[in-house]
């Protein structure tokens, strides 16, 4: 459409040497793709496609928040379920593509990724209510949590942190069911959009808050328990990943904290292994922390020099 | 229109359960929204349209810059005027849908929410001269400050900093006077951007500079004098957050830094409380500090082993 | 064409005093840019057209991840060449537009700018094929150095890091070519979808490595040697600044780390100035430093107080 | 968005004499336009929104031929009723606009309006579905009418006819519930779409089939009975227009012919003036009719000369 | 995406008993599609889709008319190549809904229909060379034939018989190649944006010119040889529509004329029936013809009357 | 950017010969287009591109009507201004393209076209208020010639004769100008939308009124005088075309009819030939006219036979 007035360039097209370009990369792509023969394609999950799902589902589960302005007693579920068929259609088709990847090496079949894919996204349609209960759980928290926060349309609307474990509780949800891929893209669409960057294999409670919240990392197999509270730049890594013989990382083995129930964890910590904080416990801004503390505990840094 | 193509996918649709889920979430929605009664709605205000009213206010403060590549003496007063009308039309309807959310809670009166919000906005207007010396301040203080800045219109085009604190002065303009919860739609618009999180109830005086920026905090009740300058990652914070009888938070209350003149804060630090730095101090790397200091202060962090 | 309806908002048009405000604009541009004679402009360039240019360079380089879903072995050749020709032509007209930021004050010759653009462009389209075997080696740095990745597809649509050195490569790829003001503007799009902030300056071996990213900045002149591995909130960055004797800070002296080969720099390190960390370093989660370090050390920061 | 790029021709920007251009276009908008003071406006009905409002009717009434190609029985009612609520309040608006110019010369009453539009709208949707009957009998009619026809989907997808007839249709329900304005606009979006211009004024009977139809021309006061059918290029207009002493044409007189049922009007036939066809006539292609015919007539042109 | 901003009108959202008529639509629906069961769904070809497939074919045909202005020699096969391929496969999916409704009532089988589609798609690639060659016959047969032609380019950017005979030539191979719904899709598309209404069924030898063209009719069963001109509002149709004994019409009977090779039909002629207009003949502006005429006849209209 | 959601149809890419194909194109069009050596492109002028221009140029001409609904006293001439310059840069490159095509066979000088299409623009942009004064005296003939027309804004907003002559007027200004290729792509947008075709070579005085519309045709060399009033299905053309000695038909030749002033000529009616139909005339519909007639003349059909 607007190709022809966008290329209208102040600039004469030239000649690039095509052909030598495009001949390097084709053999540059043969040496890493040499796997790929007979024309045989594994349809990638559309980034963009998702953007547009997770905002269908943001609209379903918080209409007049995420959905239209002017919604009413009337009209609200025959937009709430227009939209829900439509997104659960689009969503179907990028479960199936992402199954693929899932999927043993050799050729699966069309057929029965489909069957999957549709039964997986049944599953997520009906957990979207419960989904929806933990996310009314975390703004409940985030306004009793920021003094700053006056109403909970700016909690809804203006919070990164919201908008992080909107999508983290998505994308857990699908991870659980059997789409990893799936999952993983659209927590990388919420870091991208907030900064804070949730593993979909992290499990966290309800009443989950994050205050600021960039530079906010959780890992895969971190667990985090009820009404926890974490500041901007809060790590919860892992310390180090076991190898095997042939040096070779052991995936998915339990590397990152576990975070018990009304934990606070400050601003710029880093909390590194399979350690355990305890209930109730406080960590102060900085902290660098490689082992268990106990319930109740608070952890503060080490003093500056004042010169 | 492209509904129709886009929702080609090589999945045929299926049943869903749609009634179900739907029924439920409607009855989650009326736990939370029991005061929702006789078909009223408050318009939440558009995000997508607040992105849209900043690009114009950006073109219209720097035509050059942000607004259009072709511009001639004769034709940029047009273009500014043009721009800078249909902009303010549009900031009208957003204030007035802001200022629902400011309202008591019995119903506002219509007329008398658009009479504010077109005094609101006929005074950021006349603020944004003022305004634009300040960016312009701002913009020198980049130059004369980061050696790798090499021209005018590369602080402006590609500055973090720079974008973060025009989002910035235009919310905090807003916030002043009378609107902030647009005031916090555009800063979060900002962060969400920039990685740079300023509150628009932060005071910011001129010639101010955030070199690389992300994860850069800076709470509601912050001060800062003039020429101060920040690099990545530090937080002018709340160190703990008074609450009452009840123990809920109290909210507006003085909680975060005051930062002199010409005070510079490297990468890292973190500044809790409302404390203050003495004008032309040094807040080294990765500094904790909760205490003031004195004018030409010169903070560092302790030693690191190395082993 | 939406213009209309996006305008018919609910709150009617108002009077803003638009010619006062537009001449006291008017005035601080004039102030500011009294350069500005005889209706002379420099165009700048484009940041939308830039990441379209960087979408159409990625589908290049890896048009089964990048570029469409249903590409086959007969079709693929003309997509990546078709792709490639409209995207240098694209190019050519930033390029230009870039240089007139290079050139001297007095007014450049439009054939002579518009002949270098030509030349860089076909000089930076040769060196693509160079730029996918080094961003091969990242992918594959990723897939070994990371136990949550599970497949090569995750790396390349799912981690910011990808992002962030697909964007640096290509940027330090115009930087050397003579295109710095494009260059920037590339890294600043790529800081902004990622949170990674790397100066196209720096120079950066192969099979590199960011984990989560958010928060890490490489500055200008920094050196990285071979399969160097970052985590997130690293800081590559420079001590001080050496300024002139008038105070005029000395732009491009080397003043940012040289990281040599098999360096692993964990979450939050702050490393500052022109030291050298030695090959086969690793470097502990918030570390300060700001002395060269011999190969093979190992530097962690100082213990926390836990009461 | 795109306004950068798109400006981005290879032609240099000029002096136009702007300032004299639109000095000019002023004074001539003064001299017609002398009643706008006091920045009065009249808001105009868009073209633009009304073709978006007739697409969602379409949806609605058709929803598998002209809403979304994945519609099922579980999903369908929510489509419907999602896309008649938004296509409601967006009629209520144009409905709106266009009574300010049925309204008399002074100024009316906004609330007044927005009233009689939201009255309008309301009994314009219950007659949808006394609408869809009448399409429907429109669309067996072509079946049964024109051999070429393979299919009901071929009827509505690909006859221009059809489209019209709905045009058509939804427009004279809104002429009758008093917005003769918006009526003509919808008609006059029709007439673009196919070459067939039917003034919503016209009273026409179920069971209508138009073959071709480019260059149907059916006027103000027409009235067609059930069942006819008329070809291309066939008008149905008046003959002459009464004026009044001061040659002011008298509006509204019925001056355009009356069609009984049963009639069909083959290519070209021009009939002119408040006459009447009789119930079961054919009129003959190209024929030139003023004059009224008894039932079951047959008119045929003179015979042509061949030389 | 703008939705919400499309919304925001300036009257309020109203209540529209919306279960109501939602209610008769439903049933409305139910009494014409009772054979809609099992949910299962016959999606339809979108039009939308193959406006965009006809832009596509004609990029391919004539690059550098229909394509992009900026193309050499070095980039041309490139585009045509891509663009080819992408629309092949757009077109693949278009006609495998097609053949939907061209099968027997019965379910058909999905991976049949697939089949077939492919077949035919690649059939019709292989037919592209052969159209294109005869469309350089009418373009040359245009500008030879009309005295205020120009140039090449203005026949091909600015002559509505152009692409009306574009599009015809495309629907005709798609109908011939057995998918007749695609065709008359196409068909009449081209008739919307000409007013030249030919059926794909047609054929039409080389060298054929429209002049003018709005209102021209060409039935389904007509031949046309070669070097045929034809002016505004010529109608080639049927004169009877001979039907069974149920009065059921029959369908595909010849019924259209036949023009032989080197004819000229001048505005406004109508020509009915089965006859045979003989090669060489001129027939005369708003003719009325039913009966064949001889080689080389010369037929014109009656003479008028001036009073 | 929706590439991909498009692309991913229920159908699987296939192999098409894409090779084979693409040759037999290539062959194809260097059979035609032999001329095209060494690279060398003429660009087209864009058709998408000149929509924009008129729909900016009726913006400018009547921005109430065609321009935005919420322009005020203050804001107007701003609105004008910027629409306007924006829409005379976008009108050069046009221009630019266009001259192209008038130059003669052997290379054009870049520098000199665009200096020409400069010197066009400006002119053409100082013609705008004659033309406006022109369009003022069409839509007063409309009101007054038409008993349907209710408003000014009816007359602008929903007839198709008004848009025709708003085309037809700014492509004779650019024709006149010397920019003839340009001024045929506008009619011939103007004719798509209407159904009216006006070459924009023909000359016609002020208060002209197209009825109804569709299927009006006006040659190149027909020179309309004032107050001329035309019905649907006119034709203003040429009756033969002189050839020279090869044949050839001899171009620019004066060969349409002359309409004097406040002449009525009714649907259907054809006129052919240089002849003069006298001033203040009323020629009948469907009537055939090739011989001029007196002033006052009053032309009607010969009777038809009843049977």
């Amino acid at each position: 459409m607007t190709i022809d007035t966008f290329d209208a360039t102040g600039v004469k097209p030239s000649h690039w040497n095509l052909a030598s370009v495009i001949e390097q990369l084709r053999v540059s792509r043969e040496a890493t793709h040499n796997i790929r023969h007979q024309g045989r394609v594994r349809e990638l999950p559309s980034r963009e496609a998702l953007q547009i799902i997770v905002n269908g589902l943001s609209a379903v589960l918080f209409p007049t928040h995420y959905g239209r302005p002017n919604l009413t007693d009337e009209s609200i579920d025959y937009f709430v379920g227009d939209t829900l068929n439509t997104t659960l259609n689009r969503l179907t088709e990028q479960v199936r593509r992402g199954l693929q990847f899932s999927a043993t090496e050799e050729v699966p079949d069309d057929a029965v990724l489909t069957q999957q894919a549709h039964a997986i996204t049944r599953e997520f349609a009906a957990n979207l209510p419960g989904i929806r209960a933990l996310l009314v759980s975390d703004v409940h928290a985030a306004f009793s949590g920021d003094p700053a926060a006056t109403s909970v349309a700016e909690i809804m609307l203006c919070y990164p942190g919201t908008i992080a474990i909107l999508y983290y509780r998505l994308a857990h949800c699908l991870h659980r069911l059997g789409s990893p891929f799936l999952a993983r893209l659209i927590s990388d669409i919420g870091h991208s959009l907030t900064g804070i960057d949730i593993h979909p294999g992290a499990q966290i409670g309800g009443s989950f808050f994050i205050d600021h919240g960039t530079g906010v990392v959780i890992g895969e197999t971190a667990i985090l328990g009820q009404r926890v509270r974490l500041y901007q730049h809060v790590t919860l890594g892992a310390k180090r990943f076991p190898a095997d013989d042939q040096g070779v990382l052991i995936k998915g083995v339990p590397r990152h904290p576990v975070v018990e129930d009304d934990v606070v964890i400050y601003a710029g910590a880093t909390i590194l292994g399979r350690i355990t904080i305890g209930a109730g416990s406080t960590i102060g801004g900085n902290v660098w922390l490689t082992q268990s503390v106990a319930p109740n505990s608070n952890v503060s840094q080490a003093q500056m020099r004042n010169d």
